[in-house]
């Protein structure tokens, strides 16, 4: 069977399939004037800033292209001028496919709001196929394109070190995409949430207050768009790294390249079943019914790799690894849940700490933070070393066959990803339903279906959010192994000694240990004082608009608040913010390199991923959980609203709003681009490092 | 010369020192009696803990006794007996000279705070050498017991690997001590805070508030004998890294041994000399004294030690080492300084973002917090690199040369550490002082004097505490090196094949990394949720008070709070949630070594080191500076005392507090617990590990 045609086919099958849920959402009904009004400028803000988003990174790209073109794989001048051309081209196709994958996400979601909201009038279920169809369309062409893209790219070439500057690409607009529209949403949010609820304590979609708008177009920009971008880039990665390792065992394209591919699409497979027969009976729960998903098709999964594995003579071996992966990622996910979930003792106590103020509800919710980490770390360290043992042994000659199980296994995490994202964006969309209901009137029935939607988009959120993570975990270790395999190519090609590891106790890998995990820290750093910055900028903006247009505190019919102010603020500063933030992880691991060549940089990497995914899953974790604990109080609980409890849970909230949405998942991204700038610029850090 | 007997002499000189400043304390006026009263209620509480704390860490110190006598360095039935039982009472000896140090230490402050309250009526001066003498009599009693222990050892056993166990008893200690007086005092310096300034609105130490004599108590057992027992852990346990790895490199006691112990004693040398010329001239900064000393210290340690190379014909080249380690010590406390100084943007731009709310201080001094972490995390990774770079090739056969060079790199860095304890002794003293100025009613004038004196404690403690980690990180960077020289004894020993070094690319280091950063983050969760449930506990108590007992709200003459009460539960409190963590710490260590054996704790304990000094950096810092935000707004800017940046200010400090009080400065003795434990235990992880 030829593996790259099957998955070039069930690519094409899902963006049929994209295109099929597309049109049946555009077909539903739009709702009252008002509604689509409102949904007009919610549409028309977040093109405006993809637009100029877009604009901004397209030079970016260019520039990067322009560098790839003249120093990699290797410096023009050392190398062959083709590979240099052929790199420069998969890296711009990389962030066009990443692009467009979230254009269109994003362009579907800004149309399944209102019609989920108009739907919420009538019937829970048809409401909520609207939303999770709307987010199947971004679930498809995510993964469609990722499959496309690496297939492509391996038939047309035949070079698998060219999927890494496809891979390159993707992750460095998902860096700057997850970033900026990190940036926006929180921005919006949080200067919303300021001064409605706790100054103004009107409700959290009140038409009159300026951010409204903003605030919804960020759902979409940050949580689709951005979200998209993210795990396509891991998507990609996981990809990448295993048809690099699976190469270097084959010696050429063959069984192992082959296998990539074909679990590759039976993934994809497997989510487009998942996706179509999404169903929801009368009165279902909305959480449990997304769940049931997303288990029914990690079941797919399993049974057709088997029989594929069976039926085509692959290695059981790494068909277990990619099943250690799975388990573990699911496992991983409900370990996170317990952390989240409102059910669960750590966001009850959070709720009952804030009452002593919001000092309590910050330190309460930080530790559980740092308990989270723990159980999800000790699982992608054991899916590691699992996957590693499971596989070490079926090249006696090297340890790449064990280093392609744990690309496997994470090939395997990452396999259900369609049906992820699908879940993911549901997200979103439900939630801009719900302020749609709210801001066009449409009667209390509306508001409550709208909010139970939205709270199974929230707790299938921190879920997913836990999984994607770890995937990412898997992922780079992967792309660590990539690096090497990389790197001694190029030590080869120039008859230099191989490297066969990154000892600790060599000083250099300790160099680049150290800074290293500094870099996550200090990239966080920069996004949240980003969005610092800019909310303060916008809560200014909000506090003179009820200052100086008449009426509008009160909320007189003619007052209309200049919500395309409050956009522009989001998107000017967004784009300013994010720049430095990743040009400083790619700058701080291009110094190491040239100090300490591909040595330090083993060290650099090993040091990046550990502190990145403990401190990813921190804010991830510490993040859902106060957004939860607020939802705890609000559901009338210690005093409910407007109670000491709730005050000091929106304090947590709002600090956890950033951690959650902006620097947690960027981090992931971070750690990928700088895991495959290392990988690309392996030969100029041999050829001149200083030591 | 023989360095053992002039490092014996150097000790007991420090004794001398440390007797003479304690009787000149001893014999100042001791104050009214009001003053005398409250002196005297702090002296007994801080006993009682004390006392209390010591039982049972008795209890637990004898446990591992007979532990390490059955089982390390080798189970007794493999062994030597005698090793065995040599090693059992040399970590008795380590606990017990930390135990005395801490004790020691803490009777002087407790002595010297009533002197210093008594002084501030007439003069500055005064009152400032009283602060600073009671605080040298700590870091010479320390120092002094760190030296003689690691040189008693040395000489009376002739097995340098019986360091190691010394060092043991004194981290173990140290992580106990630091641990649970941190939960002590910032339990009841949180409790007194939330009630007293934020819900009565009455000043910090009002002697109405139940909880003010724990919150006094609390800054001598946290910052006086839990600090103590840290920078006594971590001087030990950098001579007696050095000392391994020099007997390895002498292959005996030799010259490079004698080195060791020659840094070690002229660095306590210039320590007695900068604390005996210390005087303040008229209306000096007090800052700008202390700061001085240290410098003082500082120059004189780098004349002594370069004329000793140059007379005794050390390399140049390790004293080189030395410097560097001193000097980037010295850079990072700057930067540290620069994080935390209230003149510095940090500071000021978190106090403009605590206008818009609490959430906003918590943001943007976690940022800054995120952000500090570089320059010291770089710092150490460039002296341990440039240490190496250095000293490699002294001998070509090994690179235990370079390890050396580390390890002396650190004992540099610490050689200073008798003037910084000084220092940083001198602050929980004149904040005791300061509180019983304003309970005694010693007059404005005393008030202003103790908080000018005050203020500076808190600047230099900000200072030499990013030094302390600092240094810390190096020590444990050299732990690594004697881990492995340890392991591979043992290996050689038994005939086995000797490790070379931790490979990242190993799947059993790379499992050892990512659980061993976990660590720290639950480690410091679990100290946090300690100092909150108590916290807590310690609120309601005070509610209780003021609803309970008749006129105290209104400071009715007659109306007495119960203090000891509110003492009883800090202290029942911080000893039932102390052993939990350090316990997790170790069983973890244990875990993962019979497991993967000493190859993942190879991995186990880099990733310890670097998520280890991330995250106690960030808490440090950031507590630091939300300290010196409140400070700057209650000095009276943006609104000043009352206004809604101060409420936010102060909650910012509440959350800071015990991060940088408590889960921060312990991290750093967990680090060394752990790197011990592994070092120890190396014998039964080969014999019995499952990998």
């Amino acid at each position: 069977m030829n593996w790259f045609a099957v998955s070039v086919v069930v690519a094409l099958l899902a963006f049929a399939t994209a295109a099929w849920l597309y049109l049946w959402v555009s077909k539903q009904a739009s709702g009252t004037k008002k509604v689509q009004e409102i949904s007009g400028l919610i549409r028309e803000g977040a093109r405006v800033f993809l637009n100029r988003e877009y604009r901004l990174l397209a030079a970016f790209v260019l520039v990067v292209a322009v560098l790839i073109l003249l120093f990699l794989p290797e410096p023009i001048w050392h190398g062959t001028p083709q590979r240099n051309i052929v790199m420069a081209l998969a890296y711009i196709a990389g962030s066009v496919f990443s692009g467009l994958a979230g254009k269109i996400g994003m362009n579907i979601a800004t149309i399944a709001n209102s019609r989920t909201a108009t739907a919420a009038v009538d019937s829970m279920e048809k409401s909520f196929m609207i939303g999770f169809r709307g987010g199947a369309v971004m679930g498809m062409a995510v993964v469609g394109a990722s499959l496309l893209g690496v297939t492509g790219i391996v038939m047309l070439t035949g070079d698998v070190a060219m999927t890494l500057g496809f891979s390159f690409g993707a992750s460095s607009l998902a860096l700057f995409a997850k970033a900026g529209g990190g940036i926006f949403t929180k921005t919006a949010d949080i200067a919303a949430d300021l001064v409605g609820k706790v100054e103004l304590d009107i409700p959290e979609d009140d038409p009159r207050n300026p951010a409204v708008i903003a605030d919804n177009v960020g759902d979409n920009v940050g949580d689709v768009a951005g979200m998209g971008a993210d795990l396509f880039d891991s998507h990609v990665a996981s990809l990448s790294a295993a048809v690099v390792l699976a190469v270097a065992l084959d010696g050429g394209i063959g069984k192992f390249t082959q296998m990539v591919f074909c679990f590759g699409a039976i993934g994809l497979l497997s989510s487009i079943l998942g996706v179509l027969v999404a169903r929801i009976s009368k009165g279902a729960d909305p959480t449990a019914a997304l769940n049931k998903l997303t288990y029914i098709t990690t079941g797919v999964y399993v049974v057709l790799t088997g029989i594929a594995t069976l039926s085509f003579g692959f290695d059981w071996r790494y068909w277990a690894a990619a099943m250690l992966g799975l388990g573990v990622g699911v496992i991983i996910g409900i370990a996170t849940d317990f952390f989240t979930n409102d059910q669960r003792k750590p966001v009850q106590q959070v709720a009952e700490a804030s009452q002593s103020g919001p000092a309590f509800t910050m330190l309460s919710g930080m530790s559980y933070g740092f308990l989270s980490v723990f159980p999800a770390l000790v699982g992608i360290a054991v899916s590691a070393l699992g996957a590693f043992l499971i596989t070490n042994g079926i090249d006696p000659t090297s340890i790449t066959d064990a280093l392609f199980g744990i690309s496997i296994a994470a090939v395997g995490m990452l396999s259900i990803v369609g049906m992820i994202i699908s879940n993911d964006a549901y997200g979103p969309i439900v939630d801009n339903a719900r302020g749609l209901v709210e801001m066009g009137g449409l009667g209390e029935k509306a508001l409550r279906i709208t909010d139970d939607l939205d709270s199974a988009g929230n707790t299938v959120k921190a879920i997913t959010k836990g999984f994607a993570i770890s995937a990412a975990g898997l992922t780079v270790i992967a792309l660590l192994g990539a690096f090497l395999s990389e790197a001694n190519d190029v030590l080869s090609a120039r008859g230099l000694e191989l490297i066969t590891g990154f000892d600790v106790m060599n000083p250099l890998v300790f160099f680049g240990l150290i800074v290293g995990s500094a870099v996550p820290a200090v990239f966080s750093a920069m996004l949240m004082l980003g969005v610092n910055r800019n909310a303060e900028r916008m809560v200014d903006e909000i506090h003179r608009q009820f200052e100086e247009i008449p009426g509008l505190k009160e909320g007189k019919p003619n007052a209309k608040p200049d919500y395309a102010r409050c956009i522009d603020i989001a998107t000017t500063g967004a784009l300013k913010e994010l720049i430095p933030a990743g040009l400083m992880a790619i700058l701080v691991t291009l110094a190491v390199g040239f100090i300490g060549g591909v040595t330090a940089i083993g060290g650099y990497l090993a040091g990046n991923i550990v502190s990145g995914l403990l401190l990813a899953l921190f804010m991830s974790n510490s993040g859902g959980l106060w957004d939860n604990a607020k939802k705890y109080v609000e559901a009338g609980n210690l005093g409910g609203k407007g109670s000491a409890a709730h005050k000091a849970a929106v304090v947590g909230d709002t600090v956890g709003d950033p951690f959650k949405d902006t620097a947690g998942p960027s981090i992931n991204t971070q750690i990928t681009v700088v895991s495959l700038v290392s990988s690309l610029a392996a030969g100029l850090f041999i050829l001149f490092s200083i030591f």
